[in-house]
């Protein structure tokens, strides 16, 4: 138990960390505890989407808020959205207690969320302008005993490896769940010209699945038709749920929500077939939307929860990356328009 | 699609009626519908409870919330919990084109959410004091053609039909979950003493499972423990998800959260066996934090969010009550003390 972060909880006293409204950041490390030098922050396309809109884009008062909330929360948990992102750094001190797999010196990406990470900024995000969500930083974080780190690939650049890593839940769990079906299922995935509705994409390919791509406009469209990521690319607003039904058309036996705005739970659910799964990766999912939307359409769907954390999720991503050169240019193209 | 209900949507246009603001509640039916003459409401517990805190139980203010949602809203949408609940009432016209297997006369219970269902109030709620979450209530609510609806059992007390129709999709979906896992399956229950929480535990004993009840109190524990629901009783809070873990002991292979409190989602993620499922029974589960919570502790657990609908979910439970007769005594008691 003590390997989950307890110590490290300010307010309210006895939930976990990710839970917490205040957490220490101290630097100084217990002895399952790991301390990461920061160089970058990635933080939740929902949390920064927010952030964007609520200060109408500029970018001053967005650092500021940023700032303000790491400072408050003693982590970057965006209290809105309730998400936070992920960070890379450099390995300074590894506790002795400490299973990670990690030494001093390892440049890594922290794989749990930045909204139960401790996190200290020491330079005022001096060097961000507030306009993206690939954040340069200064400062320390702490990893738990029980927590998930990768260290980063020599053969990618680290943005990239980050930009993989922050979104590799999606792809694996969607292999687990494509190879449960037999046959050839039918996979949508809305959202699917995004980092996660990509590799998304392309895992369910891998696993075997016919997959259609759901995205919002011509743009995308033709973005994912060159890419060749997707058997089907259809243009519709996933908040309208009858447009999503019909863009997916034939009931689809697994539907992905990748798209990172509220009200697309139920467009999900009217586009997948009875006996069919919904698996939501979007922050902005509603619980009671999803839980109360399928009651009263009658489907009888399993809707799983994304978990961002599948054994070997972050290996199996940057592996399909390396293997689909369309995921990549995907990637390079968003990471330099960023 | 024009039997989910798209018609009585007034605002914002193009969501389906649950997630809509504000439906037309007018009683005139179109081709496909059906119309209730209401007798009772059922407000979901979380609903309920948030009501009653908020109006520190004092009945009148209780009431005319009540009034002032459904009339605000044309349906008793909870703003707050964005929960609902469910009613009972007579069938008086259905239309031509309607897929529904009623008739005029049937008395019937709605099993799709109020969150959903267009509903008139005509009596003011002038027989209900506001302390209870059975409502009795005259008015009109109006069903769409791919809805559900269980006409009432003739061997039981339309209270405890309706009271068991309310949570009817958590035992059918434990059982579906049990069922897929070999031996005899660990199956640990939070609020095990409550509605769902008991035809929970009598479902996966059925279903071939070992039962694990966590109850808040001793009261709760005696009571359980008497009825021989489960084959162990726990007491712990549901939010502290150390001692939930502890009470649990070694790992389920299912935990099921029957606790209508939010902050529920990392104890039952703790108290999960990799491979394990965790099923969300409860409106007041928070998305983001069950997704990070699982990832922040590397837990490699499926998290369901509990579908209200099952084929054949209303005749599964109303079978587990008529055939354990703990549960039904358990239900009993609760309507007494209502």
């Amino acid at each position: 138990m003590s390997m989950v972060g307890l110590r490290r909880v300010v307010e309210p006293v006895g939930v976990l960390p990710q839970a917490a409204w205040r957490l220490d950041a101290s630097p100084e490390i217990g002895p399952d505890e790991t301390r990461i030098r920061v160089q970058r922050l990635n933080l939740d396309a929902a949390s920064y989407r927010q952030l964007a809109e609520k200060h109408a884009h500029n970018g001053d008062a967005i650092r500021a808020e940023v700032l303000d909330i790491v400072e408050t929360r003693g982590k970057m948990h965006n209290p809105v959205t309730g998400s936070g992102g992920m960070l890379i750094g450099v390995v300074e001190e590894v506790g002795p207690e400490s299973p990670l797999p990690v030494k001093p010196g390892d440049r890594v990406a922290t794989l749990v969320s930045l909204t139960l990470t401790p996190l200290r900024i020491t330079d005022g995000l001096a060097g961000w302008d507030g306009l993206s969500e690939q954040v340069p930083a200064e400062g320390t974080a702490i990893l738990f005993g029980r927590s998930i780190v990768g260290v980063l690939p020599d053969d990618l650049p680290p943005e990239l490896a980050l930009a993989v890593y922050d979104v590799c839940g999606a792809p694996a769990l969607t292999d687990r769940v494509v190879r449960g079906y037999p046959g050839e299922p039918t996979v949508a995935v809305l959202g699917g010209a995004g980092k996660s509705g990509s590799l998304t994409l392309a895992a369910a390919r891998r696993a075997g699945a016919r997959t259609i791509a759901v995205v919002v406009n011509e743009r995308e469209r033709d973005t994912l038709l060159a890419a060749g990521l997707a058997d089907r690319v259809a243009i519709a607003d996933a908040r309208d749920p009858v447009a999503v039904a019909e863009a997916v058309g034939e009931p689809a036996d697994v539907t992905v929500v990748c798209v990172d705005v509220p009200g697309c739970e139920h467009g999900a659910i009217l586009a997948t077939a009875n006996g069919g799964t919904v698996i939501f990766f979007s922050m902005a999912t509603s619980f009671p939307a999803a839980a109360l939307g399928a009651e009263g359409l009658a489907a009888d769907v399993t809707m799983l929860i994304g978990n961002g954390y599948v054994p070997g999720h972050a290996e199996f991503a940057v592996d399909l990356l390396r293997q689909v050169p369309a995921v990549r240019a995907l990637f390079e193209a968003r990471i330099a328009a960023d």
